[in-house]
């Protein structure tokens, strides 16, 4: 049937991409993310819609976004906190652009579930969740064979599940105790200092705890701390495997998922993560274990996914269209 | 278009009901639920279902079952942890006395939301959960209007999302920090232990210190001595409330509804428990905070809830189906 336009829309960058009904990407551009005001966010919009070859654009079936959140899913409004630039009308700045074709938006997470659910590793299931562990926490969820959505589309911010109520680490959101404050790419650095902040006679040998007491340290620090076996690093990243153990396990007895597919930089860049995951889980669950694997798309999983909520047809697909 | 047959299946009680297309309860009765084995069980059915008035059964258009978890939806079997018999096939004992009636099968608390959906605080939106806080701690989660099911039945488990990792405290299912098992009816027991264990000295002129050091309390028993200003029954309510407001967020934020309604034992006895919950969930929430209030059905909920399955019409009506 053709091929689709796919933007999908990050804090640092903006993508987009030319998909066929295969899921091949045929062509893929960037630019930066410039929030700095709406004014800005729409030129980077514009910018990298346009850098796409014209024939292909005019050739499109349709455009799908798949966007950071949160956003007002039926007015088409985004609200990233990250983001200078606030109320950023997408209905209004993509109208301009696609010359009528339709549009859809989706949070990013949700594209990549719908993703893998026509294309990657949820084919043959009707339950799935999609897990991105990366600067948020996040999911899109599919359950009985239907993303779910919610009364404002946030049905499936499994990175705000409280999973140590009295730690008292307060998330980006302002949450205390959420699974993203703890262990998302923002959150680690929090938690490390907290570790640290236990025990600091512990770690006098530690080069990261040296940093921690200059500045927050980054989860790529972290990590890198880890494989250089720095001792705090090990005593986060032991903790951070547990949390995301607790997390995921909460996640499978909230949606009750046959498939947990997951991604993002987190995972990308540490795959062992997931057989760590996989083998704590078991004393955190209720419900019968799911298959785990790590996207097949890698870091195009929402471009992906976004070209597939205009690629193909599912009952809620009406929820997402914008335009 | 008449009257259903509701049959609520609890480790206690089995009840019976005649329910009218106006969720008006006609007639009820109840037995005892004789677990021993699978042929007590199935008498205890038999007894119960043969209280109601023969010529209202005959009018029936259907009969609707509620029950304890965890169940096979698919193939009529019930394993509930409380009860001795074992494979309990629900299809074959209410075959023998539907006399070919429409059947269906919902866990208990998926039932009571598709009556609150249909018939009560749930009339007017499209995304709910019913929460109950008794014996054990689960829910029924409508998103998008439908009932959310899974791959085993199981997408609402959330007695089993992991609020207090760290506190090593042991749920009834075997997972830790489970919020069912630090403050489900059971579960509290152990909280209050542990409580106690944690500052024995601060609790030397407590009551309920001395039942602790004896056997594991109850629910019942902590909230009397809460009411009676028990020093250590203060903490352990206090502890509770603020978990079970951090269980209610991470609801809120894994299903995004507009509406929670709250029912089970705990809850219809301390009623305030809902002023409470809603006055700490800020601090935990994510998206959007939700209408909260407590299921007008009582005691009643799963009773409607398993008639409405029969009465009312919706998408995944044939899910449920079990003769």
């Amino acid at each position: 049937m053709g091929h689709a336009i796919a933007i999908d829309i990050g804090a640092t960058w903006i993508r987009a991409a030319i998909i066929s009904d295969k899921a091949e990407i045929l062509y893929m551009s960037r630019v930066e993310t410039r929030g700095e005001n709406v004014e800005t966010f729409r030129k980077s919009i514009e910018e990298v819609y346009y850098i796409l070859p014209r024939d292909l654009i005019k050739g499109a079936v349709g455009v799908g976004i798949g966007s950071i959140g949160p956003m007002d899913l039926k007015r088409g409004i985004l609200n990233p906190p990250n983001i200078l630039a606030k109320n950023i009308n997408l209905r209004e700045i993509f109208s301009k652009i696609v010359n009528g074709m339709p549009t859809y938006l989706a949070n990013d997470t949700v594209a990549a579930a719908i993703g893998e659910f026509f294309y990657g590793d949820g084919v043959g299931t009707e339950n799935l969740v999609y897990i991105t562990l990366s600067t948020g926490i996040g999911a899109g969820v599919i359950v009985d064979g239907e993303p779910l959505v919610g009364k404002d589309g946030n049905a499936h911010e499994i990175g705000h599940l409280v999973i140590e109520r009295s730690s008292g680490i307060e998330c980006g959101c302002g949450g205390i105790g959420h699974w993203e404050g703890l262990c998302g790419g923002l959150g680690i650095g929090r938690l490390a200092e907290a570790i640290y902040t236990r025990h600091k006679d512990k770690y006098r040998d530690s080069s990261l705890a040296k940093k921690i007491s200059v500045s927050r340290v980054s989860a790529k620090e972290i990590y890198e701390a880890f494989y250089n076996k720095d001792p705090l690093a090990i005593e986060v990243v032991e903790e951070c495997n547990e949390i995301h153990a607790a997390g995921v396990a909460s996640v499978i007895n909230a949606y009750d998922p046959e498939k947990v597919i997951m991604g993002g930089s987190i995972i990308l860049n540490n795959r062992w993560l997931l057989d760590e995951i996989s083998k704590r889980v078991d004393k955190y669950l209720t419900n019968r274990k799911p298959i785990f694997s790590i996207t097949r798309f890698g870091d195009n999983v929402v471009l992906v996914g976004a070209a597939t909520v205009v690629l193909k047809n599912f009952r809620k697909k009406e929820r997402f269209r914008l335009i």
